[in-house]
Formats: C-alpha cells, structure tokens, sequence
C-alpha cells in the first residue's frame, strides 16, 4: 500500500503540473484576446506585432503539455477517471491553443484599420471580448477543481455571446450600408466579432470536456442548448 | 515472444480499426464539405438541412475514436512511435470533427441566401472547396500510410488556398460597394470562403501532426512555408 500511494502521489503532482501548464496557456490566452482587442481599438500596430509574436509561447506551452501528457500515460499508465483526466488535459490545451490563434488573427487586422477612421461598431467589441474571456478563465478554473455544475455555468452563458455576436453582426452590415467606402474595414471587423463568438464557443466545448473528466458522462444537450440555426 | 507478438498484432489491428474509423470521418467530412457548397450553389434548402444532421454522425464518431484511444492506452500500454501513433489519431478526429462543424457553418448559410438572387462571386467557392477537400483527403491518406513525405506535399499547397481566398475576400468586396442591397448575403459569403480557407489550415494542421507521428520530430517551419501577415 505504501507503494501504490507513492505512485497515486506522483501521478497527482505530475497531473497538477499538467493542470499548472493548462492554466498557464490559459492566462496567456486571455491576455491575449483582451490586449489584441486594446490594439485594435487603440490602432497600436506595435503592441499587436507582439501579440503575434507571444502566440508562440502557447503553442510551446501546448507541444510541453503533449510531452508531458504522452509521458505520464507512459510512466503511469493512469486509469479510468485518472486517464480521463489526462486527455482531457491534452484536448483541452489544444482548444487553449486555437483561442490563442483568435488573438493573433484579431492583431493581425489591427494594420489594416489603421487608417480606417472612426468606426463606430468596434467600441461594442471590447465588452464581447471580456464576455467571452471570462468565460474562458472560469471553465479553465472548473478544470483544475474539476467542477461539473461550474463547467454547465460556463455554457450557460454562451448565449450571452451569441446574442451580442449576432447584435453587431447586424450593425456592421448597417454601417457598410451607409459607409461603402470602409466597407474592407468593416468586413475586418465582421471576422473580428466572429472569433470572438467562436471563443465562447470553444470556451463551452472545454466545459463539455470538463464535465466528462469530472463525471464520466457526456453533458446533456439539453444544459449545452438548443444549437438552432445561428451561424 | 510468441506472446509479445500477439500482443503486437493485437496492437496493430487496434490501430488499423483506429485509422479506418478516422478515414470514414474524414471521407464524410470531405463529402459534407463538397454537399454543403452545391447546396449554397443551387440554394437546395431541403438537402442543407441534411448535411447539418449528418454531421452529428461525425461527432458520434469522433467520440468513438475518443474512447477507443482511451481503451486502447489503458490496455496495451503503448510506447514510443506507438503511442505517438495513437495520440495523432486522437487529435487528428478532433480536427476533422472541425471541418465538419465547417460543412454544417456553410449549410446552416443556404437559407439566408435563398432570396439573394445571382451572386458572381459565389461560383468562385465550389473550385476553392474543390482544393481544399482533396488536401484534407491526401492527408488522411498520408496519416493511413504514416507517409511523412506526402504530409510535407500537402502543406506545400495550402497557399493556393489562401491566394484564393484573398482573390474572392477582394471580389466580393468589390461586390459590395457595387451592390449594396446584397450586403448581407455577401457577408455570408465571405464567412463561407474563410471556412474554406481554413479547411486548408486544418489539412495543414493534421500534415503537422501525422509527420511527427510518423517521425518523431517536428515538421521544420521552413517546410511549413513563411507565415506572413496574412488574416
């Protein structure tokens, strides 16, 4: 007995750094988001090229958690909900990385609305933005306390961002209407909103990864919501 | 080792249903993609409706990858080269599990074109499809046949899919100023050619990952091809 705690001790400090990684990504991530969103209402191109270049470290911070990941089932040859836990660790990272992404594709536009002007539908994006990080930060919490009713909280709120995604959708297209010649600008910002719809939505698949880790059991639809139409 | 030889048979015949499970994903995909774009093409609502509920048999399927990697960890414990093999067909579903979320964004678009009327720029996007898909169908390919060097072919051609992509973003811009009663349906289509696009991304994503199942080592960036500033 005293062996197989030594090994359950080992496999949980080496699961709680995987969970530290995770929440590192994670931290860095959100940042990124809410400073390529700063950049691109501040029009600061500098900032945003370092923006670009910091995604770099959560794509390294993700290949580390893949190592450690593929060596701890090596090593430890974890079972049931310790297995689960640990890929989900892995899945969860890559979704880390592909929010990560969404920064970098929303700093990458920053250039191209330097000299747009004053358009007015970017000043709703920053409150979509902090919507959709918070969402992020607290579903990346629920992981490492593995909380099921946090992780159905977070999807919950997706259709907060939904809404607002939809909202602005439609008064990009108005402001087009009326203002042909920023309509490259406005369609910048079109995709700009769209990513951040799609990190609320990446937000609620880690909630869904999470909730199985913790439980075994896939999230009902019903608490992940109707999909409907919405594009 | 009349033993450890069938349990490397058993191994292998694992792996073999793992790979052909993945290719029958990514053949649906790869159909969804090519379905959905002729229903945009010819505003076929109807069949829209079923490449939206298809996709559900992806995500079936890639919950079954999911927990057959799972198994097949917790019962083989396979090392090195095996084990990376494993972990790419986990993550290679994931990604082909996106390109049918892609499939499903572009169905879910047919209905809010029906009234659109002829849009020129659309019979631009069944080529750029065309393209994308056949990447995303060598890859998996080159992932069956643990091809490092077809991978490597495949990511050489994803910036034909951005040059088309920039060439349809500029026409139908273009298409905007000129008729700004169809700026919505549009928008729509822009959203259409960047799921397109990053169809391309994705194929370029999983040749990442099957190289380095194949070898071991990362796929140099070099190879990758530079990544500019494109958005």
């Amino acid at each position: 007995m005293a062996s197989q705690g030594h090994t359950l001790k080992a496999f949980d400090e080496d699961l709680d750094r995987l969970r530290a990684l995770i929440t590192e990504m994670g931290g860095r991530a959100e940042h990124a988001i809410i400073e390529a969103m700063r950049c691109l209402s501040e029009r600061d191109g500098d900032a945003a090229l370092k923006v670009i270049e910091d995604d770099k470290r959560i794509d390294a911070l993700e290949a580390e958690t893949e190592r450690r990941v593929i060596q701890l089932i090596a090593l430890r040859a974890p079972m049931a909900g310790d297995l689960r836990d640990v890929v989900a660790a892995l899945k969860i990272s890559g979704v880390v990385e592909r929010i990560g992404d969404y920064a970098k594709n929303i700093a990458k536009r920053v250039p191209l609305l330097e000299d747009a002007g004053k358009i007015e539908p970017l000043s709703l994006l920053p409150e979509m933005a902090r919507i959709a990080v918070q969402m992020v930060h607290d579903v990346l919490n629920a992981f490492v306390q593995r909380d099921a009713e946090a992780a159905i909280r977070v999807c919950e709120r997706d259709r907060a961002v939904d809404d607002f995604y939809d909202s602005v959708f439609r008064t990009l297209l108005t402001h087009m209407m009326e203002n042909p010649h920023k309509i490259g600008q406005s369609a910048h910002l079109l995709f700009v909103a769209k990513n951040l719809e799609r990190v609320g939505d990446h937000a609620t698949n880690i909630a869904e990864m999470v909730y199985y880790a913790a439980t075994g059991q896939q999230m009902a639809d019903r608490v992940k919501g109707a999909e409907g139409l919405s594009v």
